[in-house]
């Protein structure tokens, strides 16, 4: 009875084990697929200064922002000391998520993690702050451009969108003023539309060499803008969507498979020994 | 009985010793690890007077100010009197603290000890007053830029900004001259705007050679400016921030360790000599 | 007992000079230590006649001003009568007022003492009244400039900085006009602006070669200016701040560390001239 005992212990022990292995593995697979699903990115435009004196030169730059699409020195930091865990390519995540015995492989970093997850299709848009002036309204439409590089300021991707500042007739400016005139006064609300292009639908962010750096441009010289606001957003398909909109049901399910795939591989391993056993003892 | 007196007299005097010994290292510990938070810095540019004479040039200098981020003599005499205690890299300072008999180093000053500490993650922005003048609705966007020089004017690091007056229609104009007529009759309000340019979101003070000084340019010789201010204000991070955020607790929990550390240490020495003294004993 | 009584006199007599002795030491120290905190200079500046004619030259040169810093005949004379008593290094004087016994050093005057005091820290600025035509309206932003000289016309240190007839709306210069109808009508009130344009924060009056004269000059020569004048302050610190802001309690302060320094080292001479004279005798 003492060895039965001791049997049972163990069993619970195993089972715990399992248990926490489950979860422990859901936690990193979570972590590696369900990638941050929005990014904000504030856009500093340089307004080329000799076109902005008075009648400045026809043919001048455009205005144009440079960065980086990486997390900065600060958040990388945290991100390292915490985990790192870099997104795998789905067909070998898959893989290993099939094979009874799993195999998790985390890539070290070299440099600074980028900010968008390979094999992930993403919404790309930019923020406009636009004064309603008279400028802006000659202006008329203008385009905004975003191009994507990858290391060494490969270009990887562009795409260009109309934007414009939405037309008022001077009556509606004129109402729009004297009805609103207690908010503009207090500086609540001021004489400025937002305007949000879409630059991409669904961009594909590759495998191997990703997105780097991007430069922003407006290509109007004379386009007022107060700020402007790059705004990244994951769409999760397949499995990270399910992930993502069902945390708690995804939960149950994936830990629940684990465990018992877990078990069963234990199980095979167990009756494999005892037969192997069964053999030597006949001999 | 003699003996137990004097011995429990020097154990009080060493506890009280080593209670103030701890207090004074957290003080030094703070005085390190927590610059100052906020430097206010009035920035006197300089419009070039070719420039402001009526039909000036279309190509002249823009208005620029050059200033030190140094302590004046002022403050830094006053520095220098109370404790030239200098910021040391972090993995020393942690180094120091980890082991349990401490060793801090204090190096000395050559020169009037920088604005910004080493290691420091910094916002900085320029704040400027800018009247509400057609001039200022004719330039329209202009771009602020700065530049940190470190010993010998040599390159740190740039940044340049968009910058504008906020529009406000012919309309609005006349409404809030008319509503805050009082006010701006009596001098109290004026006809102007504070634009809150941000520089740099998190410079980073680097090691070895500092920030010394700066210039700060407008790059549009026809925007008109009362008067600009930069702001530095430090982003505490790790330590720091708790050291500045929660004083109280801190202190408790950074004493209490200092002095726990240190007795731990001379225990570990009493015992030494104490088994050191059984060893010759027995010989 | 006619001895004693000659001795209590005595001792009266010289509690007595020394009292006044102490006082005499006050009335010097805070005289050398405390300069006059304000002064106020006008400024007769030079419109080169050639700029101001209808459709002046482009290239005129700037209004100026030059005149000196030193006392005028009249209450230099004053001064000379009074006391002429020359601020001396703060390390010198500290020492003589350490030492037990004083040894005050007067240094005499060859020239009209200057307004400034070495050693001392002082904020200088100019008061400008403009008009508020449409000539400043145009000029918009334009520096003033201030040049330090010692003697021999040797420079010593020059700043510029901007300034700008704040910025009034045809409304509101309408407007205000109409308020003010009546005080404007009487010459009481008048359509002008005092702009008052900081030039140095913290001057530092330097020993040896001390600020003789200065110029001051508007560098835009369409500026319209009524009046200016150049207000001089002393930024007190130290031990000068506390003489001048606390005037009774340090005179008290002071006054009483003199008296009981005096009577010390009264009191060391006389031990020594007995026990001289006790050795003496011993022999």
């Amino acid at each position: 009875t003492k060895e039965a005992v001791i049997r049972a212990m163990m069993g619970v022990l195993i089972f715990l084990g399992y248990v926490l292995l489950s979860l422990f593995m859901y936690a990193i697979m979570r972590r590696v697929m369900v990638p941050q699903k929005l990014h904000i990115k504030p856009v500093h435009l340089y307004f080329h200064p000799e076109c902005q004196t008075v009648g400045g030169a026809a043919d001048c730059p455009f205005p144009k922002a440079e960065f980086l699409l990486t997390m900065d020195k600060r958040s990388a930091s945290i991100f390292k000391m915490s985990l790192t865990v870099y997104p795998l390519p789905p067909s070998l995540f898959s893989l290993s998520l099939l094979s009874p015995c799993f195999s998790l492989s985390l890539l070290p970093s070299s440099s600074y993690p980028q900010l968008l997850s390979s094999g992930q299709y993403y919404h790309i848009s930019l923020q406009l702050q636009a004064p309603e002036s008279p400028v802006n309204a000659e202006v008329g439409v203008f385009m905004v451009n975003i191009t994507l590089y990858t290391t060494g300021q490969q270009f990887l991707s562009t795409s260009a969108r109309p934007a414009m500042v939405k037309y008022k007739s001077f009556l509606l400016r004129t109402l729009s003023t004297i009805v609103f005139a207690v908010p503009l006064l207090l500086g609540v609300w001021s004489q400025e539309q937002e305007l949000n292009v879409p630059l991409y639908e669904a961009y594909y962010e590759p495998y191997g060499d990703g997105t780097i750096s991007a430069t922003v441009s407006v290509l109007n010289p004379h386009v007022q803008l107060y700020s402007s606001t790059l705004t990244i957003d994951a769409n999760f398909g397949g499995l990270t969507y399910y992930l993502y909109q069902w945390p708690v049901t995804m939960t149950v399910i994936v830990v629940v498979s684990i465990f018992i795939s877990l078990c069963t591989c234990t199980l095979v391993l167990w009756v494999r020994d005892v037969l192997r056993d069964f053999d030597t003892r006949r001999r």
